[in-house]
């Protein structure tokens, strides 16, 4: 059996290796990454794996045992393209096909793909899906802005979560590649008031690109006051897309009465929050996670659309032997956005480059 | 101008004074207070003051200083009657007519009855409320019914907050007054599967003659377990109507996927939450508080039908001048549900009897 280049967390650190090139069953394909983001989930799972494992464990989704036998192999945010087939399957698509799907096998329970120890993601050169999940990828977009695919149906997601009118006032907290999906899926819902906030004076131009309708910097404005001000009484949906949970107080405090706040960031970690404000106010606080299929495909449908400027969003590439020092980067003070995995070639981290 | 009997609280601590009776302004009516239920929320400003005001204070309801600085009245589930009217006012019911209201003053900016320090409430003999809003209590409900009607409102506004369908399964945790009032505004709604649990068995009892399908001791048996099994799929609502806010993690980590926790008790103090199994869940976690006029209406209504054994709720009554006891003895470890004070007669605590 040959084998392929991949990464895996081992320890909380990022290791280049070599395996076996994973066999497709029947119904699975096998596909080549082309380009796999790098999500924050990802950093997450590598930095805090216990906090991770142990709420699968309690869940019964996995037991900590299972989470520590194998290695957890990434990658869940894919361009990539059809190799082969599994038996008895029917093969849509011909060989060299750029896809992108779902992130899940459903011929394996559901297991998600990039995020299962075991489990092959696009971190790696070579990996399994699901033939009946594929989506082929039109012409005119790049690989690399397929890969956004998954983070902008997670934003269009939490905005269908929310219940949202078009004369909601919208404050996206956060314009990190999930803050920036969901305005995209704001402004493409027709909702017209978006407040976007962010410390970084990059990302908060990015928003008004994205559609966003004001820009907020959080350290010298209070961005939930501006929101509230805009509204004047409409009611206002927060989408926090942050990931910081010592911050999600501050928004129950600050919230205007019968507002929603939307949680997209995954807080495994102890929160304090006093739930008095909320009360008073009469809050819905909604958690929002994956999205549907059919968001999945809405989303490359957007992305394909050319409205959305995915590649401003896309501050870099690098290549596999890059991936240990980009993860480095990320989890320190850095000012990217979105770095996509292209694991066909060698090299660190350079700026992306859309032609 | 004469005076009257009335309870304050001052410094966490009930006392018995004389204090004027209040002139009603024009809109206003100056009723006697004929029955008034004890509520947790009048416990928990007695022995929290200090929470309490400090949201106030950061909310800019009212300043800590405001606060302080007039004695609280407390008082806000009652049954009175007609006694006199401000000039330039309808004077649609005659002197000596039943009635009960929301506790609000919409003559006064909204300000609550009970609740807002310098304004009296049922705790004393008299006081003033609005004509707009007030109700006619039936003949056939006794006051101390009548005084249910505000609790009730409070169960039926949670259970409308849920926005529950028929085929939901209801946990109701907690059957004090406001899990009682859920329950009974959840069959009153249709729902047939309701989960109530309670660590007495004496409120589990009454619960399932408030029209609970399922009792649940907590300590020996996982409440969300039981209603996550009887839904099998179905979307389980779960109404926190216990007030005790370290017990919300447990029902965030238990509760089923796509599940809504209703919040009915009012928790002022840092509460710790792991929000990453809500995210996993996709939660809805919803906050209740208060009631619209319409759904007061409809409580008193429900109240007078007759089909809600309301006066198994009410566990004793008091005299003006037993207030401090009762408080005391509510404060520490007992087996009460609702004590009503009945401001015109003397007397200490006393089982209530329906005639």
């Amino acid at each position: 059996m040959s084998q392929m280049a991949a990464v895996v967390v081992k320890d909380g650190h990022i290791e280049n290796v070599h395996i076996d090139i994973p066999t497709p069953a029947p119904g699975q394909v096998l596909v080549k990454s082309l380009a796999c983001g790098i999500c924050g989930s990802d950093l997450h799972i590598a930095r805090h794996a216990d906090e991770v494992a142990d709420i699968y464990d309690k869940l019964g989704v996995m037991s900590k045992e299972a989470m520590a036998s194998a290695p957890m192999m990434l990658g869940h945010e894919f361009c990539a393209e059809v190799v082969s087939y599994g038996d008895n399957t029917p093969q849509r698509f011909a060989p060299g096909t750029r896809v992108t799907c779902v992130p899940m096998l459903m011929s394996m329970g559901g297991a998600g793909v990039g995020v299962t120890p075991g489990i092959h993601g696009a971190y790696s050169e070579y990996f399994i899906v699901d033939e009946q999940l594929l989506l082929a990828v039109p012409d005119n977009l790049p690989s690399v802005g397929a890969a956004i695919t998954e983070p902008m149906a997670v934003g269009m997601h939490a905005v269908n979560r929310a219940g949202i009118d078009k004369d909601c006032v919208a404050l996206v907290a956060g314009c990190g590649a999930i803050g920036l999906a969901t305005i995209a899926a704001l402004k493409h819902m027709g909702v017209t008031e978006i407040v976007a906030s962010d410390l970084q004076a990059k990302n908060r131009d990015i928003a008004l690109q994205f559609g966003a309708s004001h820009s907020v910097d959080a350290a010298i404005e209070d961005e939930v006051a501006l929101a509230a001000k805009i509204a004047d009484g409409r009611r206002v949906v927060i989408f926090e897309c942050i990931g910081v949970h010592q911050l999600i107080n501050g928004f129950i405090e600050r919230a205007p009465a019968h507002s929603t706040l939307v949680i997209t960031g995954i807080h495994t970690a102890m929160t304090q929050v006093n739930f008095g404000f909320a009360t008073v106010k009469e809050m819905d606080i909604k958690f929002s996670y994956y999205y549907t299929p059919e968001e999945f495909a809405q989303s490359l449908e957007l992305l394909a659309g050319g409205d959305v400027p995915w590649e401003k969003m896309c501050t870099a590439t690098v290549g596999m032997d890059g991936v240990s020092h980009a993860f480095d980067t990320l989890l320190g003070k850095h000012d990217h956005i979105k770095v996509v995995i292209e694991p066909w070639r060698p090299g660190a981290m350079a700026p992306f480059e859309n032609n």
